[in-house]
């Protein structure tokens, strides 16, 4: 099911970096959910390059909704939505067909589909595509706030300098809604703008880590196995390109501890079960325990880099140097964040649609 | 669709620890594979406590193969394998029902099943059910074998201990497939085997983390997104117990590199396209480049420890102490290596499989 | 996903008609459904074979429920169910194995799995695998009831004769779900099995069409378009061996009539929407409307049967004559009847838990 | 999966009569298969109304393709088809938003939907959408074509008006590539037009039987249970909306005969198996046998008629008098012939891509 995520509620993606239009259609929301367009454009800013840490690639990401939407809510149908691709400069890659970037997609695009594959600017490959992804997230998000279940994300580390910790939670995912950049210590997120800058200067590139909280999220969702909470969120999170490890609660941190130093304790609160640590991450068994969702995610520094580096040319095969011009991204950790809120959301939406049926997000029930 | 797994080739797990069986069916493998039961036993003794290293729980683990195989050869239907659980002792769990293990399933089981969850020795979410998933992988892992696939996974790390690196590859995979305990340097795993003893002598427990590779799988299978072979090993691997992270190639220490650090140079070797260095494990775009995959999986510690613990009595709804009797592993990782290669045998077969075709694993085609 | 079916219920099907046992894991039935095993045992009676007008293999279908079900209610993880194969006779397939019985899918098996198949007795192509299923219906039409769900299927028409059409439907079915032989007119329910015994006499095998009713499904159930409760329960019913066609409300007769005549009238009938006849069998544009869903089947004569026939030997590729001995079912319509109620529970089962969340059969809610 | 159908090749269906555009998104589609929009045009001109037997709503099906399609050829990755609404008139609609139009699927959508449906035109469930599952269709079509499979259907009878029987099964798929009107004979077609013109004259509207053939599909593709063809292929067709009934060869009529009449004798012709009669159309125990597949399907009179029927207002809970103005069909079975080859060529390149792989459709292999 190659371009469809999800089962109750499902993504299908589609388009190429410069064909006409990116898109996505949205399916299993439920009838009856508010959508705000401004909703889904300050999403879309979130992602969208800025100044001299992002390509010089400028998109408005002026989107459309072609279905599923009558009168400022959803009718339960496929939502599509279309993002129109504008500032492309084709010829740009014409030249660089067979020279493949290191670590990028062109000699496996090549591999797989033959030569038949829209090698402009990544084609299908292109994180152009997680505009459309950011759209149709951006909607089951509100959808999802409206039910008490907040999502946000930080950049906890990029260029090897690390954001504070998540602190006070509510106040903290208040402060992302609308930060430009995802830092929440400010002095930190302005050294990773000044790290960012000096890898481009350098025409070289940077990675970084994300790290998510999902609030809100009843006890007892998701499956013992193979749907387990964490294998549908890392499904939804490796497919983020660039992504390269997905970690829950203290992740790879807890193989160096003992059992009684990483286990969570329970405890009663207000009576109700809870934990006094959360070094699981909100998940026991693949399930959900009521706790919020900790989730980290490792960006590999952007592949295409102005330096000059080894390669071959898989047309002619032979060795070769590339030094790629045209515009790439210094870092694309900052920009990816809201792609993960995204894609965290279309999860999360599926696993409650699941478990408490389709009506679940709109709150309208059997009755 | 819960307890089944893979779209080509699909596995479906049943069964509770303390039940008559547990077992799995496994679904689509191509008619005219060679079923060694000696291969299925040996995978199984990999996966089996021994020693004061694990459980005093011992199981033969007397696998039964009800259907599929016909005269020592796939048929192409549906291949049942059931084992019968054996030393069981329930009277060990009654007691502590409604103690929640911290950071075990019981209370999230309590949560989701609403009290009628099979709670004894971990019911359903036992470890024991993997013992199926071993079974099933070891046909698919012999199968893939013929057909030049190779899967080996070592104990990278255990309890702050680091196994040395995979070095000659095919070499190390040969020492692996009939190791007892999957460290490659000898020393350090007698370090390993020793830190585990200690935990137990403490009552308490250690983690650590496997390192998979895999050989043999050409250049072009995966999908660029929602397949991309980084999810569907991802959700596989989640679908494990104790395991809170996942990563492809250097992982998370890709975040702190620079793009020209990080990046793979293209190189031509015998004619064909490899890379000089494998940081992306093999991954590029979602889909494999022709490079061995090399995997990383982080194993907490074991929840269930007889040190004392806080934790609630759910039922009662008060807060309580629990210091767990009964027999429990002082660490798992070692023994779910056999898992690992398991989960991974089964969707590299699938991913092939789509891509191939379905008699793709006998050889037979279409003539 | 070859031998699975379902989404949020789901059944997978394993077996073969000589091996040592066939069976089923459910998966996605709600915790706490309360399981007799006097009623899976009361489905399978309607299943097996009885008299002179059936096959002269006796089976005590004596069931083994391996997991999923504790102290007797259901633990919301899956339902492994083995039925033991008795009274085979694998010598007598062994002579004919490359004369293809005509119509049946010994050729097709052949070209499927290039002669590693297991061809006693059908293998797994056998009507033997629908005990199985039978058994996992059983179950689900069971919590179904409690629900206020029904479902009864009668042989509408058996060789040519006719039963009477469905009267008082909640009377109807009370009758059904004890009746031995499912005609509602006894009568003709005489006249059928006599049918029946002729044919066998004559070494020959008839057919028929079944009928079934669902009452209790509330409106607004399944998808417009792929997802239509037409597309699932077909492809349910189109999975049970010798069915050849499936229709919904008047079926093909619709295909004659005017518009006037063939739709149904809305009215009001204790202050809600019914309709005043019910020729679109309970289904408009795919979703339910609240009235009972008729589903009419085709089920071919048996294929096996003593009289001489045409075929090819497939492994000498030559003409030959076949006439088979061994024992075989001069109908299967009578039998099938229980299959057909399976199948149906299951796919409702797994319309209603996607609609109304995985709790809905056993009435647990979100609370 | 709502609206989405298929495994490797899958169709994805969104839109509302009324919106902007309605689509579909066609993924797994090998690399290389040449796309001719001539032929996508072809298909939807066949499906456009016409003359005084179709709705007088008017459209060009004006499609543009966004994406999946580089320099005439499929380039592997999503196609994305988008096709205006032209000539609409929303008004016609308003005031009889609530007046369920009998046996259409306006009360069901509201009993689903609660109210948020798009009701213009019949929104999502406007048989408008078939026209993006044809032009999807109609790309599958060719490409099955240059692989040899060829696909037909005609119009086996309306208005109790037969066609003759498919005959020089070649010849006729020829003819049926360029006709107007689906009917072999073309004495009875036009029969049939005067019928439907008759109908629309007293504002009601016929139904009917379409019949499709498909040849050149090896032997042994499909699957034993849940994925036989049968299966497949009438879920696909009973997504399309007025579909009341799919059987498969001699289909109910099987259902009379004895099995040494309706047994397919095989024989052997130019060193290959084949049937002597194909009264299995093609089909035995789920999996082709080689023959061409015989399909029909039964298409219920349109709903939507001028004529004065009963029905409720379900907004006020009461009955009333419906006599709908506005243009609709007099009948569809001729317009639905499109939809019917292209669920059908969907349906047959997922199997023979699950079976072959993702490349076999374009002829690209392993190598």
């Amino acid at each position: 099911m190659k371009n469809t995520f999800g089962q109750s509620v499902a993504v299908t993606l589609f388009g190429e970096s410069h064909g006409a239009e990116i898109g996505a259609v949205l399916d299993g929301i439920a009838p009856g959910v508010a959508v705000d367009e401004k909703d889904i454009a300050a999403k879309l800013a979130q992602r969208r390059p800025t100044g001299n840490i992002s390509t010089a690639r400028r998109e408005t990401d002026a989107f459309r909704i072609v279905s599923g939407i009558f009168n400022g809510y959803t009718t339960g149908t496929p939502i599509c939505i279309l993002i129109p691709n504008g500032d492309t400069r084709s010829s740009d890659y014409e030249a660089t067909r067979a020279l493949a970037r290191p670590s990028h997609a062109d000699y496996i695009a090549y591999c797989k589909y033959h030569g038949f594959e829209d090698y402009r600017g990544g084609g299908h490959f292109s994180g152009r595509l997680t505009a459309a992804l950011v759209a149709a997230g951006a909607i089951v998000r509100s959808a999802l706030k409206e039910k008490g279940v907040r999502i946000g994300t930080h950049v906890a580390r990029c260029a090897g300098i690390d954001d504070r910790a998540f602190g006070e939670i509510e106040g903290d995912l208040d402060f992302l809604e609308t930060a430009e950049f995802a830092a929440l210590d400010k002095a930190q997120g302005e050294k990773m703008k000044a790290a960012i800058a000096a890898a481009a200067a350098d025409g070289d590139s940077v990675g970084g880590i994300l790290e998510s909280v999902v609030t809100g999220i009843p006890a007892g969702v998701g499956e013992p196995w193979f749907d387990s909470v964490e294998s549908l969120l890392s499904h939804a999170l490796f497919s983020i390109p660039a992504v390269k490890g997905v970690s829950f609660g203290d992740g790879f941190a807890l193989a160096d501890l003992r059992g009684s130093e990483a286990n969570d304790p329970f405890r009663m609160e207000n009576g109700g079960v809870c934990t006094a640590t959360n070094r699981s991450g909100g998940i026991n068994g693949g399930i959900t325990n009521g706790m919020p969702l900790r989730i980290s995610v490792a960006v590999r520094p952007t592949p295409t880099i102005a330096k000059e580096q080894d390669t071959v040319d898989f047309l002619r095969k032979k060795e070769a140097k590339i030094a790629t011009r045209g515009r790439h991204d210094p870092a694309i950790v900052h920009r990816a964040r809201a792609v993960q809120d995204a894609m965290i959301a279309l999860t999360i939406a599926d696993l409650l649609a699941m478990r408490y049926g389709t009506d679940f997000l709109s709150g309208k029930g059997e009755s």
